[in-house]
C-alpha cells in the first residue's frame, strides 16, 4: 500500500482527498496547508498541520497548490527520498528538480468545490523522472481512474492551452448566449440541451466533421442579420469566429 | 388526432418524421420532397410524393426546409384553411401570412442525420397567429417533447443567434483544441471528460459563476506563455476573448 500526504487545500487538493480516502490501497496519512481555517474540510479523512517540519512520512507528496507556488513550496519539502507530484497543467516537471524523486500526476478536469465528480472517468495525465517513479505515480493513477496517460511536460502544456479553448472560452461563449438571452426575456435553460448535445456529438464526431451553422454554409444572408443584432463586442467575437471556421473548411486537406 | 404532411427532407424533417411515426396521437399521412431520391428514407414511415398537386389533405403542413426557401414553399401550397407551421429559428413567423392559419415549430437542438435525439429532451419554441393555431401547435409539441416554449418571433431570432455561439462556435472552439492536440501528438479523448463537464456543469451554476481560467484571475503569466505556443489566427482568438472574459467579470455589478 502506498501512503500518501496531500500539500495544498484548493478544488484539486479537495477532490484527490476524498477520492483517495475512499480507496482501498492507498493510505492518506495527511493534508498540509500553511492556513488552518482551509484544513477544516479535510479533518474528516485525516490528520492535517500547518508545519511543514511535521509533515508524516510518506511514499508520495502530492502538492496540489496555485502554479505560482509549486517551485517554492518543493523547495521547503524535507522529506528525503520519498516521490513528489504536482498537479499542475502548465508547470513542468522540473520545478522538482530538487527531489532526487520526482513527477507529474494532473487530471485534467474542471473542478469546481460544489460539484462531485466521478475520477473513473478523468484522464489522468502522468509523468515521472525515471521508470520506477512512472510506474508508482501510474500505480496511484490506477487507483482512482481507467483514464491514464504518459504525457511528458510540452505535451501537458499544450494539452492546458487547448483545456483554455475547451472549457474556459467554450464557457465564456456560454455567457453570451446567457446574456443574449437574458436581453431578449428568453429562458437560458432553453439552450441546455443543444448545449449537452453539442459536447456529446464530438464523443462520436470530430469536431470538423460535427461543424454545421451559417460560417460553414458561407450563408452571408444569415451572418449579416445576425450581426446586425449584437453589441460591438459580440459582433467582433462573432466576426473572428466566423472567419476562423470559413478558414479551417476552406482549406483543401 | 392530428394529421400532418411533412415538407422536406432534411435532418430537422428525418427526426421529426422519425418521431411523429412513433407517436400514438399523431399521424403522419405523407413527406413531400421535389426530388424523389431524398425520399427513400421515409417511405418506412408514410406515403411519399414529389409533387406539390398531390398533397394529402391533412389538419397540419410542417415545412422544413432551408430558410431562404420557406416563403416561396409556402406561397405554392395549395391546402385552404389547413394550419402550416415551418421549423426555423431565423425566419419570422409572417414569412407564411398568405395563409389564414399559420405558426412555428422550431425545435432547438443541432441535428445530425446519423445520430439519433431524445425528443422527449428538445426544447420546442412554438408561434402562432390566434390562440386556436397555438392551441393545436402546442398540442403537436406535447405529443413528442415535455419541454414546450411559447416564444415570439423577435426572441427566436436571439435564441438562434445565442445558438450560433453555443453551438457552432462552441464546436469551433474543440476544433481549435483538436489541432492543438494533434499539432503536439497527444489524444483530443484526453480533453472529450472536459467539455462534457464544462457542458454539464451550467445546468447547476450559470455561465458567470462557472468560469474559471487565465483571463479570470488575470493571470498575465500564463496568459503570456499560451500566447507564445500558438499560432497568430489562434492568438487572435485567443487575444480576443480573454480580453471579453476580463470585460465581462471586471464589470461592477
Amino acid at each position: 500500500m502506498l501512503s500518501l500526504v496531500i500539500l495544498g487545500t484548493g478544488n484539486v487538493a479537495t477532490h484527490l482527498a476524498k477520492v483517495f480516502f475512499k480507496t482501498k490501497n492507498l493510505q492518506l496519512k495527511q493534508v498540509y496547508n500553511h492556513r488552518s481555517n482551509s484544513l477544516k474540510d479535510f479533518e474528516k479523512y485525516c490528520p492535517v498541520t500547518t508545519n511543514l517540519d511535521q509533515l508524516e512520512e510518506a511514499d508520495v507528496y502530492l502538492i496540489a497548490v496555485k502554479d505560482d507556488k509549486i517551485k517554492a513550496l518543493a523547495a521547503r519539502l524535507n522529506i528525503g527520498k520519498a516521490l513528489v507530484l504536482h498537479t499542475s497543467g502548465s508547470v513542468g516537471m522540473n520545478a522538482l528538480r530538487n527531489h532526487q524523486n520526482h513527477g507529474v500526476f494532473y487530471p485534467l478536469q474542471t473542478f469546481s468545490k460544489k460539484r462531485s465528480v466521478n475520477f473513473a472517468e478523468i484522464p489522468l495525465c502522468v509523468e515521472a523522472n525515471s521508470k520506477e517513479n512512472l510506474g508508482k505515480t501510474e500505480k496511484i493513477a490506477r487507483e482512482i481512474s481507467g483514464k491514464i496517460f504518459k504525457i511528458n511536460s510540452e505535451q501537458r502544456r499544450s494539452l492546458h492551452v487547448a483545456a483554455v479553448f475547451v472549457n474556459n472560452f467554450t464557457n465564456h461563449l456560454y455567457q453570451i448566449g446567457a446574456e443574449i438571452c437574458e436581453e431578449n426575456n428568453v429562458a437560458f435553460e432553453i439552450l441546455q440541451p443543444l448545449i449537452k448535445e453539442t459536447a456529446a456529438k464530438i464523443e462520436t464526431l470530430n469536431p470538423k466533421q460535427a461543424q454545421t451553422g451559417p460560417a460553414l454554409r458561407k450563408d452571408k444572408q444569415s451572418i449579416s442579420n445576425h450581426l446586425q443584432m449584437l453589441s460591438p463586442e459580440k459582433q467582433e467575437i462573432y466576426k473572428l469566429l466566423t472567419a476562423s471556421i470559413k478558414n479551417t473548411h476552406g482549406k483543401k486537406l
